[in-house]
This record gives C-alpha cells, sequence and structure tokens, in this order.
C-alpha cells in the first residue's frame, strides 16, 4: 500500500496518513487533537477540516447532512469520513480543536502590508581622529544624511532627536560593531541603534481579563514569529475587572502591583518567545497592547476609581504612546509601547481591536460582532453606522459560580449530546471528567432543553437523569464518577447560565433596537475570543443567546483583538483606522435603556427566540 | 543726630545709618562682608559701592586717584570714604563682597523676554453624567478647544498627547479642584495639569566640577525666585573630571553613584528652593542644566570612557530634551530637563551657557571671555568669527596642590599686599588666617614679582620675608602663626600656580594666533565664574595670566553660565541661539597646535607678557 504524506495547517504537523486510515485518525496519531464527539461515526458533525490540496475519498451521504453548501464549496469535509488519495493539506479550523490547542493566541491570519511607526536605516559611520574630534552623535547624524541623500529620502528632514537610553548605549555599540549600526528612528526620534545585522521585531498583546495573549511579529515581512497564551497572573486579585478595580482604588500598593504583575509576565514571555524566533530583546522595537478599559487602565497605572464609580468614566479615552521603559517593559532601547483608544468605561482597547481585526468597519451590509468574556462586548455595524454595547455577562462562560465549573483544560467537559435520555460527553485531551467547562454547559443546557430534561423557563423537570439533591436542589447527572462526586448540572447552575446569556441577548437586541432593525436583518455575526471559539453555535441559539440566525451567517474567527493588536502592530494605517472608528462607534449603556427589567426576563427564556 | 535707613543690594540688607558713619562701617553692622584690605583708609580702593538713590558726602581726592572716570559717572564710590547725607539705597558688586557672601549664584540679572518651552493653560472642564460618560481626557480636550477658540489661537492645532504622569495625576486632580486646573503644555503634548492657581516655574542649574548653583526662576516673568549654592557632591570621586571619568569608565556602580549623587542633590536643591519661593516641587514645569561636557555626560549617565581616551570625543553634541523624571529629578509631571550643546570633548554646556550670558556672541568688536576653574575654557569672538579652547589650568584656583592651600571660606587669605617687605592680608570673613585660597595666591604672586621677592623665572629670590625649609625648599611668609604652623607660599607653589597661569596664557594667545589678530587687538575681556570674580585683575596681569590691557577692558561677572541658563530656562529664542552658536564656534585643540612646548614655556614667564 502506498504511503502518503499529511500535513495539518496551521499546527504544522506533517506525517504519514495510509489510504486505509481517516483524517480523524491521522490527526489523533500525529497528536493533532480534532474534537471527536461522536467518536468518528459521522453524526456529530464536530470534525470539520478543510483540504488544501491533495486529493481525499469523495464526499459521503453523511456529510452532506451535515456540511452546508458554502462549505462544501470550500472543500470542507468531516475528518472521520474523508481518506487521503495522496498526499494531503489540511486546515483545521480552530473550532475543530480540542481546547488545549485552541489557545488564545490562535486567530485570523493578518492581511496588511507593513508600515511600521519606524524608519529601518543602515548607517557606516566615519569614526572620529584626533584631528578630527567628531561626537558620536554627530557621525551618526553625518552618516544618517549620506544614507538619506543617496536613497534621496527625507533629504530635506531636520535632523533626529536621540532616546537617552539608545544615545547612552551607542558609543559602545559603535566601537564594537567597527562603526556599522542599523538604527531604528520614529518620528524624527533615534529610538535604538543596534548591530548592522539587526532585524527589527514587535510585539502584540491582548491582555484579557482572564487570559493573555502575545504575538512576536517580524515588522519588516508582518509574519508572527512566536506567540504565547498565559493566565493573567492579576487574577489573584480577583476573576473579575470590578474586585481588581475595588483593589487599586483602596490601596497605592495594590495598584502596583497590580501593574508589575502585568508587567513580569510580559517581560517573561519576551524573553521566551524572542529565545524562540531565536532574536534579542533589544531588537524589539515596537509594541501595540490591547484590553478592557479597566485592564488598559490597570496596565498604564492610571486611576481606576473613577471606572468603578458613576458614571463609569475612563481616565483617557484616546489612542496613547508610551514608552515602554515607562511601564517596565524590556524591549529596544527607546521602544514606545501603542495602546489603542477606549470607547467607554466598559468598552475598551481590545473591542477596537476586535473590530479592526474582524474587519467589521469595513462590512457593508448588517453585521454583528460578539466577543463573549467575563464581559461581553458586542458591536453592530448597520451599513457603515456602528454601536457598541457592553453586558455583564459574568464568569459562569470560565466555570466559576457553577458547581463542577472549571477552565477549560484537560478533563474539562466541553461537549455534551444526550442520547436516548443518556448524556455522552467529550473531555479535553480525551481525560476523565474533572468538571465542566464554559462550552460543555452551553452544551448542556442545550441538549437539557431540547431533551425535556428543561423547560423553557429553565426549570429542571423530572427525568432520568435527574436526581434531588438532599438539600432539595435538582441536578443532572453528567458524568458518573464511583468512589468520587458525580459531574453534574444543578437547578442553581442553569440559573447562572440563564443569567449570562440574557446579559448578552439582551445586549443584542438593544443594538437593534438603537440601530431601528429586526435582529432577522443581521447578515452575519462574528464570534471572537478564545470561548467564542469553542462554543457550539446551535447550543446557543437553542437556549436563546444567540439569535436564530442560519447557521452560516455565523462565522468563529479565534482571538480577533489579538489579531487587531498585530494589525495595528505592523500598520500605520491600521492605527489610524483604530482611532477614526472608535470615535465613530456610537456607546449604548444599557443601564439607561428603557424597559430594562422587562427586557432582560424576556431575553432569559431557556428557549430559541 | 539724624538717623537714615540704607538699603544694600542685591543682598537685601536694611538698617539705619548715622551721618558720621561711613557706609563701610554701616556695612560691616549689617553684616555686609565688604572687602577691607587697607581697613578703611582709601587707598586698596576694594570696597567700590554704587550708589543708587539718595544723597551722599561729596566724592573726595583719594577716592579720585582710585576710581575710573566710567566708574564716577555711573555713582561709583569707596564705601570706606562715604558718608550718607540722607536715606540710601547701595548696589555692592560681587567683586566688592567677601568670598562667603559671593556665591557662585550671582551673576548678571537677565534680560530676555519670557518665551516658555510651554503653554499655559487655564481650563473649565465640564464635569461628566451618566448621560454623557465623558472620558477626563475627552472633556479635557472638549475645554482647551474652547479656550483655544475664545483666544482664537491654535483653534486648527490638533489634540495634544498626554504625558502618562501628568494623566495619571489629572483624575483625582479634577475632582478635588472642582473640575478647573491649569495645564503646560509643550509640543502638543500635556506635560503637567495643577490646580488652576498654579504658578509654573523653572529650574536653571550650572554644574560646576566643584560647586552647583542652582536657580528657581517665575516662568512668567522670568524673576529670580530664590537661588542656592552647593558643592558637588562627585568630589567624592575626585577633585578633578578625569577621575570621574575614569570611575565612571571602570565600573557601572560608579557611574550610576556619580548620576544619582548629582540628582539626588539637585532633589534636595529644588525641595529646598521651592520651599524658600513657596511654591510646590509640583509647579517646576521646565530646566535647564548646564555643565561641562563630561559632567553634562555624567549627569545624563551617557558613557564617558571615550571622553577620557584619545581623541577625546562627547557621546552628545547636540542639545537634549530629556524627561526629569527619567533622570531621577522631582519636579512637575512630564516636565522635560534642556541641556544645552556640547561643543568639544572639554569644552561643555556650560561654555556655551557663558557665551550665551555674557552675550559674547552678539559683541560686534573683538571680545574675550574666560571662565576660570580647574579646566578654563576660553572664546574669542573676533568680529563675529569665534572659536574656543580649554586649557587644563589645575585645581590650584580652588587651593589643591597647594601646601597651605584652601577653598574659598572664613580664614582663607584672599587679598595680599606687601607693604615695607611685610605683607598685609585680608581673609574671608575678617577671621584668623587657615590657609590660602585662589585669589589670595594670585595676589600674594603678584605682589612677590613687584617686591622682588621672586623674579620673572618665578624663582623665590633672597629677601626678609623669604626663609629656607629644613629640605632646603625656600619659602615667604604670609602669616605667622605662633604655636602653629605659619602659613607660606613656597617655591613648589609658585610652580604649581606657574602651570596653571601658562596654560591659560596660552590658551588666549592659542586664539589670537587662531585668528591671526594680536591681544592687543582685544576690546574687551570678560572674566566669569566664581574664581574670576574674586581675582584682582592687576595681580593676573602682574604675572602674566592676563594680558596687560588696559584695566577698564576687563569685566567680572560673576556666574555667567548661570546666567545663560536662566536665559535659555526663560527663552526659547535664547535656547535656539545657543544652538546656532554652538554650531558656529571653532574648536582649537591645543594639543596639535604647532611649537606647543616653546609656546607654553614663553606663556609661564612670571611677569607681566
Amino acid at each position: 500500500m502506498r504511503v502518503n504524506v499529511i500535513e495539518f495547517e496551521p499546527i504544522g504537523r506533517r506525517g504519514e496518513c495510509p489510504e486505509d486510515e481517516s483524517l480523524l485518525d491521522s490527526a489523533r496519531r500525529l497528536d493533532v487533537d480534532i474534537v471527536r464527539l461522536c467518536n468518528g461515526v459521522g453524526t456529530c458533525g464536530r470534525c470539520k477540516i478543510q483540504i488544501v490540496t491533495g486529493e481525499v475519498s469523495p464526499i459521503t451521504a453523511k456529510e452532506k447532512e451535515v456540511l452546508t453548501v458554502k462549505e462544501t464549496d470550500r472543500n470542507y469535509r468531516l475528518a472521520c469520513l474523508t481518506r487521503p488519495l495522496g498526499n494531503v493539506k489540511v486546515h483545521v479550523p480552530p473550532e475543530s480543536l480540542t481546547a488545549p490547542q485552541r489557545t488564545q493566541v490562535e486567530g485570523l491570519e493578518i492581511d496588511a502590508t507593513p508600515e511600521p511607526s519606524f524608519q529601518s536605516i543602515l548607517l557606516e559611520i566615519t569614526p572620529p581622529t584626533i584631528e578630527k574630534q567628531t561626537a558620536d552623535e554627530t557621525g551618526f547624524l553625518a552618516a544618517l544624511n549620506r544614507n538619506r541623500n543617496r536613497n534621496q529620502t527625507d533629504s530635506a528632514a531636520a535632523a533626529p532627536g536621540f532616546d537617552l537610553e539608545a544615545l547612552r548605549r551607542m558609543p559602545q555599540l559603535l566601537r564594537a560593531e567597527n562603526w556599522r549600526a542599523r538604527a531604528a528612528i520614529r518620528n524624527n526620534e533615534v529610538i535604538a541603534v543596534e548591530g548592522a545585522s539587526t532585524r527589527w521585531c514587535g510585539l502584540a498583546v491582548d491582555i484579557g481579563t482572564t487570559k493573555i495573549a502575545v504575538y512576536l511579529v517580524d515588522m519588516e515581512n508582518g509574519k508572527t514569529l512566536a506567540s504565547k497564551g498565559l493566565m493573567n497572573p492579576q487574577i489573584s486579585y480577583g476573576e473579575d475587572v470590578v474586585s481588581r478595580i475595588y483593589a487599586a482604588s483602596r490601596s497605592e500598593e495594590s495598584a502596583d502591583k497590580l501593574q508589575t504583575l502585568l508587567v513580569e509576565a510580559l517581560n517573561e514571555s519576551i524573553a521566551l518567545l524572542c529565545a524562540e524566533a531565536g532574536v534579542d530583546r533589544l531588537s524589539v522595537a515596537d509594541a501595540v497592547i490591547v484590553g478592557n478599559t479597566a485592564i488598559h487602565h490597570l496596565f498604564l497605572k492610571l486611576p481606576v476609581s473613577q471606572l468603578g464609580l458613576a458614571p463609569y468614566v475612563p481616565a483617557l479615552r484616546s489612542a496613547i504612546d508610551v514608552k515602554a521603559r515607562d511601564l517596565g517593559l524590556e524591549t529596544a532601547s527607546g521602544a514606545y509601547v501603542h495602546l489603542l483608544p477606549n470607547i467607554a468605561g466598559y468598552v475598551g482597547a481590545d473591542h477596537v481591536a476586535m473590530i479592526l481585526g474582524t474587519r467589521l468597519a469595513e462590512s457593508s451590509g448588517v453585521t454583528l460582532a460578539i466577543d463573549i468574556g467575563t464581559n461581553t462586548e458586542i458591536c453592530l455595524n448597520n451599513r457603515g453606522e456602528m454601536a457598541s454595547v457592553s453586558c455583564a455577562s459574568g464568569p459562569a462562560f470560565e466555570g466559576a459560580h457553577i458547581k463542577h465549573g472549571m477552565r477549560a483544560a484537560p478533563g474539562a467537559i466541553e461537549h455534551v449530546r444526550i442520547s436516548d435520555d443518556k448524556p455522552v460527553i467529550q473531555t479535553i485531551g480525551g481525560e476523565a471528567p474533572a468538571g465542566i467547562c464554559g462550552s460543555g454547559l452551553l452544551d448542556a443546557a442545550a441538549q437539557m432543553r431540547l431533551n425535556n430534561v428543561m423547560d423553557s423557563t429553565g426549570k429542571i423537570l423530572p427525568h432520568p437523569g435527574v436526581r434531588v439533591r438532599e438539600d432539595g436542589m435538582k441536578e443532572f447527572v453528567l458524568a458518573e464518577r464511583p468512589g468520587r462526586e458525580d459531574i453534574t448540572i444543578s437547578q442553581k447552575d442553569i440559573r447562572e447560565l440563564q443569567l449570562a446569556k440574557a446579559a448578552i441577548r439582551l445586549g443584542i437586541r438593544a443594538l437593534a433596537e438603537e440601530m431601528g432593525i429586526a435582529e432577522s436583518e443581521i447578515d452575519e455575526v462574528i464570534i471572537a475570543g478564545a470561548f467564542g471559539t469553542f462554543i457550539d453555535v446551535e447550543s446557543a441559539i437553542t437556549i436563546g443567546m444567540l439569535p436564530p440566525l442560519p447557521r452560516e451567517r455565523f462565522r468563529q474567527v479565534g482571538n480577533a483583538a489579538g489579531t487587531g493588536a498585530r494589525l495595528a502592530l505592523i500598520s500605520m494605517t491600521e492605527r489610524r483606522k483604530a482611532t477614526e472608528m472608535a470615535s465613530r462607534v456610537r456607546y449604548v449603556e444599557l443601564a439607561v435603556i428603557s424597559d430594562f427589567n422587562q427586557k432582560f426576563a424576556a431575553a432569559s427564556a431557556m428557549t430559541e427566540l
């Protein structure tokens, strides 16, 4: 039998794939963890992959039931029902990967032409002599002038000033590098001078309340050299931003600590990513950092007490450039950090980055973009007119306030089906069930509703899988664990989820109302963020969290804020777009909409709405 | 008898003065220490004062012998021969004060129109509400726009950016000050936001190798609010800059320490001066700092090793603006420090400030300006063409390397005359002689030459005042001190002085030669610096340190570098002048002039040259 070679993108895993092995089995053998809820029988439809090149077995009838026409047109297949007929290259979309591989750094590829905030210039400096005692800075400027004349650019430009730290490094560097150097010049300021072979990099960071995504990017071609996801260490001051705002407002020490925790985590990431990419941290000549308004303020050590009290205003709305060293970041000598603009106290720079990364502002129809998290921000672009809203969806999706809740980690139940009144579960990494994560909770609730384990008010009904605890609380058993406590979903857990999903749906409805359109007019729903990538959209529709639009109108794009940060990092045009767009987006304050209570109650029904 | 009131300027001392008391005696009674070498008999001519207002006794014949016509025209008198005829106001020129009151902060009054580096703007900000959740920064910018429109200035200017530290302070400040604030905006950057009643100040600093002069200036009217002289604490790393360059080059720790010593001394001075003037350090919105190139580099923590090795080049020649906090200075939130440009490795920003302060660049004739110190820098303006030289004059004038040498402090012999072969001395503060300071050394050498205690080669001759020590060395006794070692000037001391004065004279001659003029063509000699103010010009001419020009061509101006720093502080036009002038001044390297040895030998003769 002939043996073919398979390559999985974007993970970059390669290996042999015999013709009698399904792509799903090849993936498992090569440690590419694709979702396999029905265990490879073609019914769950979760192992969607896209054939990029190569020939594979013809599409099956079962696949035609599960895949949309748009998907088949784009060469989507179910991995469990597809076999290779030669060498193949396969793209695995993020939603088909199990959680540990679907890290928060994944997102859309960036599509902008590099247009950095600085110029990179190679210089040959004439060494000083006793007859011509040229100061190092004077020699540098003369070489710069020669370079500019030669390239006939900026020849009339004023002599640049020097960043002090760059200047401090220069004398030894010029002597060590035999008077050849590469300079980074930004807005007529020399921000870094390094050896002639230096290739400048940049850092894009999306700081979430729970997780941080860090990308090291080549500033010449815009390629991501390395990336990393990590936990936000501020979590020791509270799961949500409100507790952190409270901590920072109460003591200067806590405010300091909340800032340095982030900076230390970023410095560690810079070191790791630079090592991975084989570059020096002194070549990191620019950075773009995004986060929600509170995180943005805590990172800049701006006061946050006014964010925690009505009328909840930010100290800073505009984009700002700050010297990286003023924040304690270890980068190139005089590098700056750019923070994208905020929109409001609870609609921050990460939302702006999400809009940028999804290209939402450029869509001509009616498009909704939604980033689900502890706080969920939603933006509606109604044919060029944009409005955003912020919903306090709470930490249920992160596993908090749920009895058996846990984060998306190995052993977490991430997908649930109820078949013959019995739950079928899939855990992350296929390990023994340890708890339930956000997407599992959503699936479970939807399946409970579809199988009449729960009514449309969210009340758990009598059912073979339901039992009553000693305290009188009803619970649905997801996984029995002999010798250990069973994993269940209780009536209280359902109520927590209900609050979260009602907040989100209310936000969507408020935006539609603000624009005077019906939800059904929405042409596309972009779901951004790591959690949003994991969820089963059908389940979200079933419990009324998302409007019941045709499935092909939904697009799960991964970390769009990270994508937006990378776009703003490599291109000044993108930064300008972000600023222009942030000032154009109307902020809708949910707290002041009319009939809030009735609308919230309506949005909390656990059924298709 | 009627009792009048006298006021001494610029010291600001007031008191009664009976009509039968000389102004000199009144001064002594009121603790204004005017030089009194002949003890009030009108022969030494050192107690010159200027009558500003009021009537005094008619001029005496003795005064007419001592005072020049120019001086009498300007109401100069000898204090010892003048009595009040009513209330009088008297100006005491620095050269008539004994050393402790002639601090290094004295200098010419500044004569430029304030034109600061920043705009001061009063703002009334609209507080945010829940309906209009305006970010603090947005409200600030809106108020700024209203102000600009009202004043019809800069209405088209782009929105300024914020200094991070200024932004951090703003939210609490706006709430505490009821949304009224005063902002300092520099080059479209908000560098400080303080209460509405704030009056912005600035700091001018001249850091000498030995001493530091600090001035706190009102940025609105250019007036000096308070000033202070202090020792340069770097002195613990060596008396001269070469030892400090060596220390900083050898260890990073020493380089750090040399910088922080200066910064701590300046922070202490800022606190003291602000307390004296009754202002907050947060209102210090700008600073100009000057020093020689080595001090300039050590203060900025630029590398200095290349300054200590041929070809002795600075790292930085151009003027530079640095955030005060990047240097550790405690000023207004985002204030900058401006450092004037350097000219060469041993002709620094203090020289540029001296040229600025003396208005040397604006003179149309042939003018020489000289700042005597451990290193002496000289600039010659030959009808618009300028050249500077640096001479290693050594620390003899500071009292170092001289057996009984000491700094200008109480008890130091500061003036000497030989009368009937016996030395007549005056000590600082009239105290028992403790040693001899620079001006005393110069006087003593000149008097020794005039009285044939020494020949024109500097050799001490047999004389009643000369004795031979046990080691065979000749010495001239200045003060006998029964029970303690007598204060003497030895042959070795004379040789030290001879090296110092030869270096200076060689520098003057090299500049004249460079310009192709004779020394006699020099129209004016401006002597700057604290030491230069104390010296007896006749004495300096007698030993050939200065050329034998008519006495009225000399002008002693005090700390001109401090004056230049204050000018650059209050006026951007002056800063531009400094930059333009620094690039125009030709640097003459003494080490490479032809026939150096012969010329140096010729310049070392201890006689009028």
